[in-house]
């Protein structure tokens, strides 16, 4: 197996999920050890399909959370029942995470396909969406809500993927911490490589909420995200000229055919690859590109996020069956339960 | 102007909307005149494109809510600055119901094109819906739940469109009143053409609660709905089969090439066309087809419906800034204002 020391350019250097994502499964396993057994952070998932890559996703969720202490039950449905079991789910109030491998490969009344992924995870309670997908964080997250309620209690949960992202940038001290929380990112170029609604759109806004330009390309558009505004970049500019420009990039392109040319990226760079494909030549890329620090792939951070999202949840919401929600400032807060007549 | 009388088939009739509207009008503007001037209901419509169809709707409520004793204010806004106007609406109390002139030609931060239009539909308060879009009033539609309260004191809106089609067919009588509510239509048998997620697809499942065996018809697939099950038609059935076999047919493809052959329609059966472009030659349909009524636009009954909706928002929520949302039961029900500090 051995290969021989792959030759790295000066500075260069390989960053390891698990280099980053230790500290935080410490900080799970510390927080879920503390809890009474009966009352350890709960997440119920639901599996409608026999996709291998979901079933796999599933085996490892359930891995992963048990050894950190957490309690995990797989629930195998119907397409055509999903629906109605995330809402028996929802009403559990000893659940306090659901999570759904997605695609759905099926029909729900009146819903088929994306529309019908799209409708599921509407449906799955904010109280309960370890995922961060619902309509109610897409908003918080696109408006730089960072608070659940008014009064500022109850932080909100952000979608996985992202938010691996983000700590494994924080673990390369790319963030500026003498700055205020939105600006941390300020003077920083990153390019965001696919702009699906689940990983590149998101990671794009939550990146420029903290104060960084970023470059969001798809196949066919490029716009430039700057806090909440977001503007189209002319069809003549390259991807290479934002790469060239770019402290940091972002490889999230779901196929095996997209490989960034590895003399793109600048001298001093973070590239990280969040795609289950490489979509760079890791090992050219290392050996050529000075000071260059690549992170080949984010997978174990993101269950890190996960199980952070669910622990977040609980101590949200747990136990709590009713939400109050308040137009006037789009704010929640959990209600106290109906006394029983 | 005069053409002549139209040749009609023994017993084939022409129904205008303005036979089915005019019972609605009056209870309108009868409810709307017992009520004090300021609490009338308001509606705010958001305008965030300069696309003549979209203009054209604009002026045409403007005019039909005033005429009925309405209040009703035109904001004409940046596609960007849509989602904040439209919080601003949810959360004013002097405004019952809040609707937007789709699609947005524009971005949101993070959203575009169908996406844009899909959160915005979200981000409307559901004290507000008008249009009856938003997540949880399309969870409602397909589960058949027909309260938006656990004391069922509150109905559910519906989507305008469609419930002016089944208002259309209970005007025409073939909703048998004897059965329970759920059942008026068992026996029937009704093809919808196009199955898009505001008109073809919500007016599929709302049939099919009723008690009709649905087919549900678009370019690449056909679903029978069945009181919230759907299933998959097999690839050999062919439209004219189905529409051979209905009582009732709706018509509702947004273009013009499309057009159903008169003699696949049933004797005696309704022809209802939703489009604005006309799906069928209805002459032709009329004086060939014995028995047959044929409605050739629903418009005026679709914005009765908007009316009846703002009145029904307003009764259910006026005042209301706060929601309480239960996860056990999926219901919603005003909460008391916080009191001032």
């Amino acid at each position: 197996m051995t290969q021989g020391t792959p030759t790295l350019a000066a500075g260069a250097r390989k960053v390891t999920a698990d280099e980053v994502v230790q500290p935080f499964i410490t900080e799970i396993q510390e927080a879920c050890a503390a809890l009474p057994e009966a009352s350890r952070p709960k997440m119920v998932a639901f599996l409608a399909s026999s996709d291998p890559a979901a079933v796999k996703y599933a085996q490892w969720t359930a891995k992963t959370l048990e050894r950190d202490g957490m309690r995990f039950e797989l629930r195998e449905v119907e397409a055509d029942d999903l629906d109605e079991a995330v809402q028996k789910a929802n009403a559990d109030t000893s659940v306090h995470g659901i999570m759904i491998y997605y695609p759905i490969f099926g029909m729900l009344p009146g819903f088929s396909g994306a529309s019908a992924d799209h409708a599921l995870r509407d449906t799955v309670s904010l109280s309960k969406d370890v995922e961060g997908l619902c309509h109610f964080y897409r908003r918080t997250l696109y408006r730089n809500q960072r608070y659940v309620d008014a009064e500022q209690a109850r932080k909100c949960v952000l979608p996985c993927t992202p938010l691996a992202v983000v700590k494994i940038l924080e673990h390369l001290d790319i963030y500026d911490r003498k700055l205020s929380d939105d600006s941390q990112l300020s003077g920083k170029t990153i390019t965001v490589v696919n702009r699906s609604e689940v990983v590149g759109r998101p990671l794009a806004a939550m990146l420029a909420n903290d104060g960084a330009t970023v470059y969001s390309v798809d196949i066919d558009s490029t716009y430039i995200f700057r806090r909440g505004k977001v503007e189209h970049v002319s069809a003549e500019a390259t991807t290479e000229q934002f790469v060239r420009e770019s402290e940091v990039v972002i490889l999230a392109v779901p196929t095996d055919s997209y490989k960034m040319d590895p003399s793109w990226v600048k001298e001093g760079a973070i590239v990280v690859n969040v795609s289950h494909f490489k979509n760079i030549d890791g090992d050219a890329l290392l050996a050529t590109r000075p000071g260059v620090r690549y992170v080949p792939a984010v997978g174990k951070v993101t269950i890190a996020m996960l199980e952070r999202n669910l622990l977040r949840l609980r101590e949200n919401f747990a136990g709590c069956s009713r939400l109050m929600w308040d137009s006037s400032t789009g704010c929640v807060e959990p209600a106290p339960p109906v006394s029983s007549p």
